[in-house]
């Protein structure tokens, strides 16, 4: 890691450049918000004079000694100067809050340009520039030039956000706000010409203060580094993010299949599963998902016991409960006898004490409160979800007292869901404030189950299972004629085979001549071999299912004729099975990527694939299997026997080819993979060289 | 329309029974808010005496006149008396807000007949027991027993909401007023002993008040009256249902495909699209549904502009906009370049004036209300959302007012997201009480626009094609042997073709014996022919692909072997082509239902089915092949030729099939159906009569 980052994120005195009397200008609120916090603040104006009763200097060489950090809000073309100043004085961090860079074009790229020289070789760091910049509750340090009665600020908690944009995220920080959520720190990227998200996901796996990490990008500014910071990061620390820009990311230009089911953001799905990382859709989601992963623990199970006070709601959980579509496919704790008969002796006599659990409207606080202690006792209970309805008289906030005390101190988790206005909105304030998960809404509630589920799985993966990704070989054992060079179909085929891939027994017929003798079992197929043509089919290049010489015969002579001074490849043909597609594809942003699907037409019509960037391990392979909808098929679904290790073999096999082949290959596909009961063989393969690999 | 509705919904007095000085309780409350409004209030409590300046009454019969409606909020043991009393007095509405009837079990089911006894022959209607009551903005009608204090109450406005649980739609009413949305009335059913939603939805279809109408209900009443009266009112005012217990409502005893796909839930969802009532999830959703339906008019299409003032939030509503997975698949609106030419005059230089446009922060609230005057003139707009960030300094109500005023008398739809604390929320509550569609979340801003482009394809096709459903023809025209006898599959074929449904040529070889000749080309099939045996290749009862007479007489004789003394049945085999499976099942809720969905084993594992009850339209036909997410196989993908209009015509004419034997089926699978080019042919049929007509 590179250093500075405490002088940015613990800083225990900062200067601001360009403060002013005027209040509402960037200079003048930010030294306020600063100095009400624990931080020494300087000023600079040129002008000089003092603010608040401090000295402001004109200069940074005035300054009695160096601060850790500094904060520019001056017009952008200032900036240059004051950073090139800051770093003469040896300050260490730099936020430059003002915008008019790179966000305006030409001229702004230009003083980017002149803010990234300022800091080479030295060992200042900038923040920004064109950011709302800093947030670190615990410090009152506030860079953020919104007014607070506009804008509230977060109470001192457990949850880094970095931001690559402001706008995006501060909706919903400004509610989270109100609801009592508490951050470590707000990081806003800005530009992002220095600091950026990897280094700052390092630096708040290390913070004792953080316990999760959310994250807001549009483009990753390493993707490659962000893989390896999550990698590391994300079995010790959750990380969700919001990977903005999900629909116009367009597919590349595409010559395979691979690549058409690709586009750029089912790669990112499948990336961010392999690592772990906890995937969110927007503001509020980020800060839902962030705060249940940071408020709560994973789960032991998907076993979820429904408290509530009115059976309407309670239907309403359990469906999006147990329900596959909208809904998180969890299920309903069957409650043990013993538990239901504890309930039903200290609830009214109408309350129903099966899950989901009705105390009825009438039900005291108290019942409430003993309701969630006996359920402490369920063996059969993961998790509590406790429907709070705040409308009744005697609901107050001795009832929110007790529902803290056991989201603190319970040994299961519980989570509540409580809708209305005032009156709730101020429970949930109180539960937010006390670091219990709270949600105005049965979905978000229901949904902060399923993130804490999934990191249970990650983990208890992470935990179970080691790396197992295997060692590259390298291209030289490959006998690849040279990569660029088009590949006909046989030639694929024999590097597959070079790495134990199973492909169908075959000879080529050069210029269409028959031999004397056809060393292969009947069936057989014909095909066109040319590098060139990648649809055969589309040109009536493929003959299948030719059962004897004599129609081997004429279709040799009938495809001779169409292609003529064509080579043709003769296959035996495979017996059917279950059709799967396996291929890889260079992905802008991650790189070599490998894909898994079900094969054939109804595949590509339901687009049932997933992908992981390559390397992956023997978990990533069989995680991508288990992701698929039609995962039964490997399962033993009706009968079909299909060899599920033979594909997860295959699997890492491509990975460990993709590995050798990488920068020269563009795409693969090896579609259809016929899949029995003993094997899995490729039965027709395509591989497409880069461009610029093809001299 | 039974009477007495106008009774209950637009009372001009109302009397109190069990009214009381104690403050909290039912019988205080009612009568103090009931005083609020613009009814005239009597009270009656044996003890006589004033209360709030008022005589009390004693009893009903020393009222100086017969009011309209009666609230009881007594004991429930005491329920029925006084509603005898109020029938004997001729007052036309009960509510019995009092609980403690048929859901605490059978000594409260003994008091709820006795409410049934009271009016029967009478033309008193009774809401409830066991219910909130009414609440009519309006009149200040308000029965609702919970201190608003806690439970906000709306405003009046132009949404009806109709609910089976009071529980379950509080939190939203409350969160909802507290934004100012507003209603005509909320009715709670209760236990629903009288007054159901069936008439209620007639009433406030009729209501000039109400623009949409808002349902919750765990079970439907009379399933088949609500399809008729959402046939009759949709098409005129929309409405939304929260049909909760999707989860629990098992799918019934499973014999064929169709049984095990539908679930009860598929068949709700199938039916509802059918009858255009939108389907909600939870009581956030309902009013958002709703209040989407009732403040803007259906879109002439999807094309989104979005209009924001930072960029973050625009790349998020677009992917909401675009996206298939997590998104609406609407369109982001390609502006016209004169309206980005005049976007760009008003805005500041480096605002984007490209969809999604980026004002930047820095914009001032009439660069806003300007860039929302130039969209109205953009035909290629079909709606707006403005994204508004108040937490700017400059961001106040200023703003507010402008967005009203397009809200209410722009051209265009417009939506808007506003996430934040209270300076937002108080905005958001000021659009909301204007009647002007605003959420605090991206994603319930872009549902909004998804629900009025639903509603706007229902009522386009409900404007441009007549209902068009095929007469049943009568059981008669059939020649089934007998219902409840079972059928070979040869019989179900032959009922079928009866019907112009088109299946393979076949003769039956009785006990096994082959004829001298075969008056079938080959290839052909033989199955067991057996009414006992549903599932005959299983018990390897079907041989398929016989090319000779040599291998058919084998065959039989193999056959014959191994079912001694069984009929065969030899069929020609259909080439290949698409499979699809339609079904019909007896649902338990809306009865006969079809079931059309892609065959084959992919296909089960997708699930791609979807259901309508019968008799289907053209129309229904249509929509149901377009549901399918195999779709594309009807539409010419990849040069595949299914035929779809044969699909259709086969769909409607088992419909109609349906109507005649509707009483006597339980389900039936033609399963697989082969569509090609040319024809749809069903391939294997299967139909199993209901056990009660098994005599």
């Amino acid at each position: 890691m590179k250093t500075g980052l405490n002088n940015l994120l613990s800083p225990k005195s900062v200067v601001v450049f360009g403060v002013s009397e005027q209040e509402g200008k960037a200079g003048n609120s930010v030294v306020k918000q600063l100095m009400d916090g624990s931080v020494r603040v300087y000023g600079i104006n040129p002008k000089g004079g003092t603010l608040y009763e401090k000295t402001i200097y004109r200069n940074v060489d005035e300054l009695p000694d160096v601060p850790d950090l500094a904060v520019i809000a001056l017009p952008s073309g200032l900036a240059p100067e004051a950073t090139r100043a800051c770093v003469r004085r040896g300050i260490g961090a730099v936020i430059v809050i003002s915008g008019g860079f790179g966000e305006i074009g030409e001229a702004g790229r230009k003083l980017e340009q002149e803010l990234k020289e300022a800091i080479v070789g030295t060992r200042t760091r900038i923040l920004g520039p064109n950011t709302l910049g800093l947030l670190i509750p615990r410090l009152k340090l506030d860079t953020v030039f919104l007014p607070s009665s506009h804008l509230r600020r977060p109470n001192p908690g457990n949850i880094a956000i970095i931001s690559q944009s402001g706008s995006g995220v501060m909706g919903a920080l400004d509610v989270g706000s109100f609801y009592g959520v508490g951050l470590s720190a707000f990081v806003g990227l800005g530009n992002r010409i220095d600091v950026n998200e990897n280094e700052l996901i390092e630096y708040f796996a290390e913070d004792p203060n953080t316990s999760a990490i959310g994250v807001y990008l549009e483009s990753f500014v390493d993707a490659q580094k962000f893989i390896e910071v999550c990698r590391k990061v994300s079995p010790q620390k959750p990380i969700v993010l919001v990977k903005a820009g999900r629909s116009s990311a367009g597919a590349k230009a595409v010559a395979l299949h691979t690549g058409s089911l690709a586009g750029s953001d089912r790669v990112t799905d499948g990336v961010l599963r392999q690592l772990g990382v906890i995937r969110a859709y927007d503001d509020e989601d980020l800060l839902d998902t962030a705060r249940a992963l940071a408020y709560a623990q994973p789960l032991n199970g998907r076993r979820v016991a429904i408290l509530t006070g009115g059976g309407g709601t309670g239907v309403m959980i359990a469906d999006y409960v147990e329900a596959k579509e909208k809904g998180i496919a969890a299920n309903l704790a069957k409650l043990d006898p013993e538990i239901e008969a504890r309930l039903a002796r200290m609830a009214l006599p109408f309350a129903s004490v099966h899950n989901p659990i009705d105390l009825t409207p009438s039900a005291s606080n108290d019942m409430y409160a003993e309701a969630i202690e006996i359920l402490q006792d369920d063996p059969g209970v993961d998790v509590i979800i406790a429907c709070l309805m705040y409308h009744a008289a005697k609901r107050d906030e001795q009832l929110t007292e007790k529902i803290c005390h056991w989201g603190k101190h319970g040994k299961k988790p519980l989570i509540v869901a409580a809708i209305g206005s005032e009156t709730t909105m101020q429970a949930n304030r109180q539960m937010g404030t006390a670091g219990v998960l709270a949600f105005p809404s049965f979905w978000r509630t229901v949904k902060a189950v399923d993130v804490l589920a999934q990191r249970a799985e990650f983990l208890r993966q992470v935990n179970s299972q080691k790396e197992d990704v295997p060692a590259p070989t390298g291209l030289e054992s490959l006998f690849v004629p040279k990569p660029g060079v088009p590949l006909a179909e046989d030639e694929v085929k024999a590097i597959l085979r070079k790495r134990g891939i199973a492909t169908p027994e075959s000879i080529v017929l050069y210029k269409g001549l028959l031999p004397a003798e056809i060393p292969l079992p009947f069936p057989l197929v014909v095909k066109i071999r040319s590098a060139e043509v990648l649809h055969k089919t589309d040109l009536k290049g493929v003959a299948l299912n030719i059962t004897d010489i004599e129609i081997l015969e004429q279709t040799v002579a009938e495809m001779s004729s169409r292609f003529p001074g064509e080579d043709l490849l003769v296959e035996h043909m495979e017996p059917p099975g279950v059709e799967i597609i396996v291929g890889l594809i260079e992905d802008g942003t991650f790189g070599l990527s490998i894909m898994c699907g079900v094969g054939g037409i109804l595949a590509e019509l339901y687009q049932d694939v997933t992908f992981r960037r390559v390397p992956i391990s023997r978990l990533d392979a069989n995680n991508m299997l288990r992701e698929l909808k039609a995962h039964a098929l490997f399962e033993g679904f009706r009968g079909i026997k299909a060899n599920r290790e033979a594909v997860t073999d295959l699997l890492l096999k491509v990975s460990s080819l993709g590995q050798d082949l990488k920068g020269h290959i563009d795409q693969m596909d090896l579609n259809p993979i016929i899949v029995r009961e003993d094997k899995a063989v490729v039965v027709d393969a395509k591989l497409i060289w880069k461009t610029g690999t093809m001299e």
